[in-house]
């Protein structure tokens, strides 16, 4: 039997879900990242992008966005603060986080921009979350 | 019948109950950044100034302080960290958080400034959290 | 009797026992930062240092490293984020952590350096965290 998490429950559940991606998005490992959506899961990282809309689309376009750090090795690192969460229907959890980005270079200080807000549809099944879609709007860009 | 929340529910609450508050702030949403103080809450933004000392009384103060952005459009984020919680008499909480304010503009990079704490005293109804009273401290004022 | 946490609570523990470590730290109350350690604590707080091995030696490590604030007043506040927890036996936890350090001089905006990974092993005893071994590597050493 699988416990289905209550509304107690998710809100840490929904934490420790974000902190796993994001290390694995940020050592690079964008196959696990790409497996924590769905797998018809959308992923647009700026609002004029093409959405990514299946696993594989979202590895690619991890792939090709970093090479631009080609032959500039950074470390990266995605902060997140202040998680609301909003049931909707279907199972469905809206979910608005802050984010911000923080670069590394070898030797160097961190540059800590850009400010973004992350909307993501998060579907939690049993005990596990999942995004099913994900928006990034930036501060900057108003 | 409402339940009540005990300890371990209590850390997560919080947290969420400031995301919200929070986002509603940053967002302008003032009345309802007012709504989640007491009734007779009390917020006073720095050492040296005057605590609004109602909800309509904290709306007036946000709408005055903003007034220094007209003309200078800003998307401001209070971010908060290490959130730690003591039970107090009569079912008060007094809760220390640190906060940094993450202000960008147009087509510029986020200003990081200032690094405050905030001294909250929280009020736990059911599963309902308010703060009864807020004052933040400045790190570069001492 | 004490009640010891399960998964859904623990992730709630480790989060307010970090901050409760980190404020500690950064009132200088290096007694109470090295008491959130095991007795047999181990706090290495780069990857070229020696390891302090007992709470005594954690207070003298972090005595001797203030030492380069002295004449020169600095609020410094370590930031986590991004916990990930993964059991490991004999109660173990393996902690993972996201840190950034925010340093303000009196009238100064705070610099935000360095990025930092925190590697630590937990012990939960019933309802009591501690940090049993802890390494902290720098984003900008690679």
């Amino acid at each position: 039997m699988t416990a289905v998490l209550n509304d107690t429950d998710i809100y840490g559940a929904v934490q420790h879900f974000y902190a796993k991606q994001m290390q694995a998005l940020d050592s690079g490992e964008f196959t696990d990242y790409a497996a924590t959506f769905t797998e018809d899961g959308s992923f647009q990282h700026s609002p004029g992008a093409q959405p990514a809309l299946s696993r594989a689309a979202i590895v690619a376009e991890l792939v090709e966005f970093h090479k631009r750090f080609d032959g500039d090795p950074v470390q990266r690192r995605h902060w997140f603060n202040h998680i609301t969460l909003e049931h909707q229907g279907e199972g469905t959890i809206k979910s608005t986080v802050y984010a911000l980005v923080v670069t590394t270079r070898p030797g160097g200080k961190p540059e800590i921009a850009p400010s973004c807000v992350v909307h993501d549809v998060l579907v939690a099944d049993g005990t596990d979350v999942l995004t099913r879609s994900r928006l990034v709007t930036h501060d900057q860009m108003f």
